[in-house]
């Protein structure tokens, strides 16, 4: 049976989970779940999501949700998905290597281990941090207004403290090092995609507010543009419908080309 | 090398971690970072986690942090831990089990991995649900006053609607299948001891507090009282200093018995 990924474009994780099954060929069917049209919940989607949320897999009996957990799951359960994405248990090796493995001292096993449970710890970093600064921050700025949630600038300010600090951090910390990717890497992982695709989702706030609040971060322009390159044309691809969403809301003209439309480049000139 | 655990009794994830390895006989030293001194924004503790919280750990050469990672990470890398903590991918079994394992059906490791995403799965939900409910409703009802930390009634209110609503999806959706545990699970993983130690902070909450936000939650408190008897007397001794704590708070007589200090058993009774 073919992985069902239940997904809405506009949702920064959905995104991030279909450019991985894209870039990795994964046979996937892609549902969309229009959340401008309360389709997360309906009592169908609930069977699959009791939580309403978006994304979510269903792979043969499994259903499963949040979009970490989905990424390194599919990164072990689909064959064909190269090592940097989310470094394997020794198990993930080829047949041979698995065998190999067994006589492997425990210190080489460890390393493997460790170079995952890094990613791990960005990862959770995610959600108290940049995700916690982020999706608020696009809600009560240039959101709350157009889907008719309330919002407030108190709490617009607070979201803004929390993703300025996570920038910050993001530069500081997980940036630190040699390698164009998170954790000194040279090649992407899980984590970057997860995390580009968050920042991703400025495109849609008001030119001020994301050029406050990103244009200080060039380390970080430059790991979205590396990461976008990485897994091009797929990420231009499924961010498509993002950049038309902002043309529409900000009544700017649709331009076809990722580049012309993508604020990113402009900002790390 | 030893592994170092960094941790603060009274942090809830500490307390999970020191557990987890007390339990599956892992050799450790036990590190205090006293954040009443503040000894997490100490130079040589921001060595080991440049975002000065606790815990983190050193196993060699690597130093990390984020709770959920530091479990995932235990359980893979040393010896001897019980797999229903975190299902193995195959790599984890015995030598025997992992030869074999070359020969498994896909579908048979699949079912590895599932498992091992479905805890992922509630670890990531833990974050933006229970954890961003029950740590800013402690600090605003009883630890803000008591840390010179400033409170509103209006985030206490907020953070009681957070949680109340998680507890009652974790009633309704992780606790939902047979089996004491999370997930339906016959022994405790990860999840259930990072869940459940964030909980059990609820001890130092105003009994009133206390008693309306988790008294209603009869299964969780159930699965609380599961997952001590799963991990003592380990869960016991590493509570104890969270139950000194609110015995010397609420001026109530310190009494060296678990189960006397413990609020738990009497609202299930």
């Amino acid at each position: 049976m073919t992985l069902k990924v239940y997904c809405f474009r506009m949702s920064q994780p959905s995104r991030a989970i279909l450019i991985f099954c894209k870039v990795n060929g994964i046979n996937f069917e892609e549902i969309t779940v229009d959340l401008t049209k309360g389709e997360h919940k309906l009592p169908e989607y609930e069977e699959i999501n009791p939580f309403g949320q978006v994304p979510s897999i269903v792979d043969g009996d499994l259903k499963l949700f949040e979009s970490h957990a989905i990424l390194s799951y599919i990164a072990c359960a689909f064959p064909g998905v190269s090592d940097h994405w989310y470094p394997s248990d020794v198990a993930k090796l080829p047949c041979l290597g698995t065998l190999l493995s067994i006589f492997k001292p425990l210190s080489k096993k460890k390393s493997y281990v460790a170079k995952r449970a890094k990613i791990h710890s960005v990862l959770d970093w995610h959600h108290s941090n940049l995700r916690r600064g982020a999706a608020p921050f696009c809600l009560h700025t240039v959101l709350g207004p157009l889907l008719g949630i309330p919002t407030s600038p108190e709490a617009a300010a607070e979201a803004e403290k929390i993703l300025i600090s996570s920038l910050s951090q993001l530069e500081s910390v997980w940036l630190n090092e040699n390698g164009n990717f998170l954790l000194g890497n040279s090649q992407p992982s899980i984590a970057d995609l997860s995390l580009v695709c968050e920042i991703m989702q400025f495109e849609i706030l008001y030119e001020k507010d994301r050029i406050r609040v990103l244009s200080p971060f060039k380390k970080v322009l430059k790991w979205i543009e590396d990461t976008r390159i990485a897994t091009s044309p797929h990420f231009e691809e499924v961010h498509k419908v993002l950049l038309a969403a902002k043309s529409e809301m900000h009544k700017l003209p649709l331009v076809e080309n990722y580049e012309s439309m993508s604020s990113i480049k402009a900002m790390l000139a």
